[in-house]
């Protein structure tokens, strides 16, 4: 299939400019090829396909009405934000995305002026784009300020937070709701029923288009109805319309729900707002997956749905072939059955991470003892807290990246009253192609130092089910942190068993060099020992298994047994696993030299893992190279002289 | 003052089931009773006065009709929850509140089988009682769910996610908002808005009693309108009651106003909503302050008074006396204005901490340029990241315990986009008789793996004024963390300088063991430094000033010159600065023996400063102690051969 329609309109625009220079009748057209140019090149690059089909006609509106740099564009998650990039300039670029070195699958103000802001995680928009309103004001200088803003991401807490603030101001702020009831499995919560409540109640269809004419909605006469749209009270306006009530108690003003999907009345509502000062929320329905049958029919399999005929939208089999290793997260989701089969008292907890971490499975076998608290992660490790103290205990599974959101809930909630929760944390480590908002790189740094707090790293899936075994056990705090994608282990599926907390084991011996390591880094490790030893080099291998509490008998052996010692981690080389390693070492008054080994101190972009592995020197050959580095360099290295 | 009536009903409380024995008519006296002996405790033990002094209605009521613990009760945030523990078995302990081994200021599990849930930090109540809830109903259990939450903790993001899921559910779950219409400074936000119009508004008080006695509230009527109530729909409700649409958008029914002061109407309304299933509200409207004229006409200063005169509520002028050395807060304060009168493009944001930070003199001057969110932290501080994109330089100050909550916005918002951002951050530390939830002991160990970012850390008033001038000019994340209360000197305001990024001092000679120290803790190791002098041990001493970048060169000095090394820090012990030097010693093969001292690997409770410091051995005596001991052992250290 073709990229792109030499022909064709698309193909000439290289900026919001050539756009705008466009017929409006020609935004169709314009749409359609987009469409067709977003389809094929994420048939052939996987990357998050159904949000941005959902969004094309948005986003031409949007580039067509506005002058963004000079007015302001936040996309928030920004997984959407596909078309944005193919018509700031970045349309051959586009072919790379999400690859090392081509654009980001996420807004990057390092990667255009377009990106008035970078996103990733979700519900940051409306405090982004209120703050560049109120600084606009502040500068007097003269512009619009969007949040385009899904309904899945209203649900956090940050964004309710921005519209508390908003409503209390004169910011000239445009919250675009894009409602497609979906955020990436299907939408939770009593704002989600109430958003499909007033798009589907007979008193929304019978008074739509009342009100909305009432106030000049879609049409060029808002100006002209301005002055009794003004003085309309809240009480009058609540009268008529019961479903604008929610966003307008926080003196928002509502407007909608239109057609997101249809390019002419975006465009001619945009228009329209642009005169309409003060904060005001659009709601609009789009379709996610638009465009590809198959997408819409399935936008939770279409969120990113890795390499797919580009017009049949079938699945490619390379993405789903049996090898028999399965992924990490579905040993925890298969895993998290099996337990919660054996004890009644075990519950699911998922902030809109239910397919994402496997906890499907759980709610296919016991959807009550499951929930899906939608994106809400500060909500669901506080949950978590308020379950353990009344006996159930909570597998509470958040990607690592995400948790950063409940550090809080973490430290206050459960660390803190030492309660009996499981924190399962996917994704951690390097993530790949998702990038510097996804990795994560900093959960064993920012865990380590919270109290009562057990930190438990699985090298393979072993350790992983005979871990949260163990934390089924454990009266306290438990962490477990795994990372994305496959495991190692055909035979996955061993009977689990208790295993001591704060064990670890040697996994190698060797006399000449020690790499201490935890969680998978093992295998590379291990791997690189084999090489080593190839050359005559004797590397011993720790799995430490456990960052807290920290095996002190292992590491007494490993320091005094070796002078040069690597550690490797595949989390920040600051305050994690290393630095465990050098407080004991330096309070023992080991005199070791030790090599931290880990994710440098600076934001990692996207790649594939192994590429990424070895930018950050975490891969095989940089273990290798450094340990022969140490090895022969040691004279080089400075001593110190005492008086 | 005679601290209680020993004629009187609440010397004879000594759980709620004496409570519970009382006539109803009698309620009104140990109210008054309860609130006199609350004022005469805190008139000379400082506590949170105006809070607790708004709710004792409302908490003889709750356990009058309720069965806690069987029920479960979260006072969210706490320190309302004065009367609470006095009517729950620490009627006697109270006289010892926030002092060390008395009761902490706010509910504690570890305390209490009443404390239902510990809190200290806002907007927890409605995930951890919805909780209870659903775990309750999982374990086939009967009972009331009801967390109280005051309107201010109501704008944290937090709460709007439970409210969202809770929605969603059947839990039986009482919501008690408790509208004062005041957190600690005037409420703000268009939440808050939304609720003086609704009890204020002619609308409501038209529709009040119609309303209410339609859905039979404040009567004993609503088991017979049950039916009614439940078919009532939402569009139905809408048309008649514009006040309640916020709540039952999220599909939680809302009942009230009523005068949260009055015990009689608390306990009807109560004891008729035992009677309704499912999520609901009441809101409820109290006095901040009640019963002692001086909070009541100014609860922000009554928060906290200290001491005062229980009579005419004067306070104490021990509290307010000058001695010419200022808080580090007002220096923070005071210096803002004047960067701000430098700069026009600084602005300030505080989530709800205006005259706890001190930003209120900022206000008094650029009123246009003071941004209290309210209590919002996530947003506060990608409020500030979206300053910064339009060219404002925001000090945004949050306290350190709390800042926890905007963890993911410092690393995801601010950091990875290198954006100019000031935090501010106050209470760093241990802050005393606020105790576990709200010391300032994780922030150097959760900032410093965090890339981009700089961590100033002042040792004294000229430093955070340099730090501040400093990080006007320095284009990235800049962090400058301060403890609470007083500082050191009286010639604080010096002409502010810009100083070199990552530059420490050695602040004294000394060659038997160096003491490594940043922040205050410089006068402890000074202090220290100078009693061994006397016993002819000569300690240097080194200010780091900058945890992050770390002066590695500094730190090279100190740990070639001396075999001995005490680091001090007043952060936890794992990962902060102790840790950063033992990296930096084991990555150098530096072979000194370090003691890291600081806040150790558990939650600290309650006390003064000065005696957690001697608990946590991070006073004078215990680093002397150490130095010696450090010097005269260390044979006994173990020590490691290589083969």
């Amino acid at each position: 299939m073709q990229n792109i329609n030499q022909e064709g309109l698309l193909c000439k625009i290289n900026s919001p400019d050539d756009l705008k220079a466009l017929a409006e009748e020609d935004l169709d057209k314009l749409c359609h090829e987009l469409r067709n140019y977003i389809i094929s090149i994420l048939s052939s690059n996987p990357g998050h396909l159904a949000s941005s089909l959902g969004t094309v006609e948005l986003t031409v509106a949007l580039h067509y009405v506005y002058n963004v740099p000079q007015d302001c564009l936040v996309w928030d998650v920004g997984h959407q934000a596909y078309a944005h990039k193919v018509l700031t300039g970045r349309r051959k670029a586009f072919e790379d995305i999400r690859k090392l070195n081509g654009p980001s699958g996420f807004p990057r103000m390092s990667e255009s002026v377009y990106d008035s802001f970078g996103t990733g995680h979700s519900s940051t928009s409306i405090s982004a784009a209120l703050a560049m309103a109120i600084a606009d004001n502040l500068n007097g200088k003269q512009a619009h300020h969007i949040a385009v803003i899904g309904d899945g991401s209203m649900t956090g807490g940050m964004a309710f937070e921005a519209l508390n603030h908003a409503g209390s101001t004169e910011a000239d702020l445009l919250v675009i709701l894009n409602d497609n009831g979906i955020s990436i499995d299907k939408q939770v919560g009593a704002l989600s029923q109430y958003l499909t409540k007033i798009t589907t109640s007979s008193t929304y269809n019978r008074l739509k288009n009342k009100i909305w004419n009432i106030l000049g909605g879609n049409t060029d006469t808002y100006s002209k109805h301005k002055t009794i749209f003004k003085k309309a009270s809240f009480a009058f306006k609540s009268l008529f319309s019961g479903k604008s009530n929610f966003f307008e108690a926080l003196n928002i003003r509502y407007f909608g729900p239109i057609d997101g999907n249809d390019v002419h009345t975006l465009v001619k509502t945009l228009s329209d707002l642009k005169n309409i000062k003060g904060p005001k929320l659009l709601h609009i329905i789009t379709k996610k997956g638009k465009g590809l049958d198959a997408a819409e029919n399935n936008p939770t399999k279409y969120h990113a749905p890795g390499l797919f005929n580009p017009l049949t939208g079938e699945i490619d089999k390379k993405n789903t072939e049996k090898d028999n290793i399965p992924k990490f997260q579905d040993v925890f989701g298969e895993t998290l059955v099996e337990l919660a089969k054996a004890h009644d008292n075990i519950a699911g907890i998922t902030p809109a991470m239910l397919s994402g971490c496997s906890m499907n499975k759980l709610q296919a076998v016991f959807p009550q003892r499951t929930f899906d608290v939608g994106i809400a992660e500060q909500h669901a490790v506080c949950l978590a807290a308020g379950f353990a103290t009344r006996g159930i205990i909570p597998f509470c599974n958040v990607y690592s990246s995400f948790l950063q959101r409940a550090y809080d809930q973490i430290i206050h909630d459960i660390a803190l009253q030492n309660l009996h929760v499981v924190l399962a944390i996917d994704r951690s480590g390097l993530v790949g192609e998702d990038g510097a908002t996804h990795h994560g790189a900093f959960d064993l740094a920012y865990l380590r130092c919270i109290p009562n707090i057990t930190i438990a790293v699985p090298s393979d899936e072993h350790d992983l089910r005979n871990m949260m075994f163990t934390a089924t056990e454990h009266n306290g705090p438990f962490a477990i942190r795994y990372p994305r994608g496959k495991g190692y282990l055909t035979d996955w599926k061993n009977p689990m068993h208790k295993i001591e907390i704060g064990k670890g084991v040697r996994a190698r011996q060797g006399k000449d060099i020690a790499i201490l390591t935890i969680g998978v880094c093992l295998h590379t490790a291990k791997k690189a020992a084999d090489i080593l030893a190839k050359e005559g080099i004797e590397a011993a291998v720790y799995d430490f298994k456990f960052l807290k509490p920290l095996d002190e008998e292992l590491a007494k052996e490993a320091l005094s047994e070796h002078k040069y010692v690597i550690t490797l981690e595949d989390g920040c080389i600051t305050g994690g696993f290393g630095s465990a390693i050098a407080e004991f070492a330096t309070a023992c008054k080991m005199q070791n030299l030790i090599f931290r080994m880990g994710i440098p101190d600076k934001f990692i972009e996207h790649g594939s893992v192994a590429q990424l592995q070895a930018l950050c020197h975490t891969d095989t050959e940089s273990v290798v190279n450094t340990a022969k580095q140490i090895l022969s360099s040691d004279s080089h290295f400075s001593t110190q002289t005492f008086d």
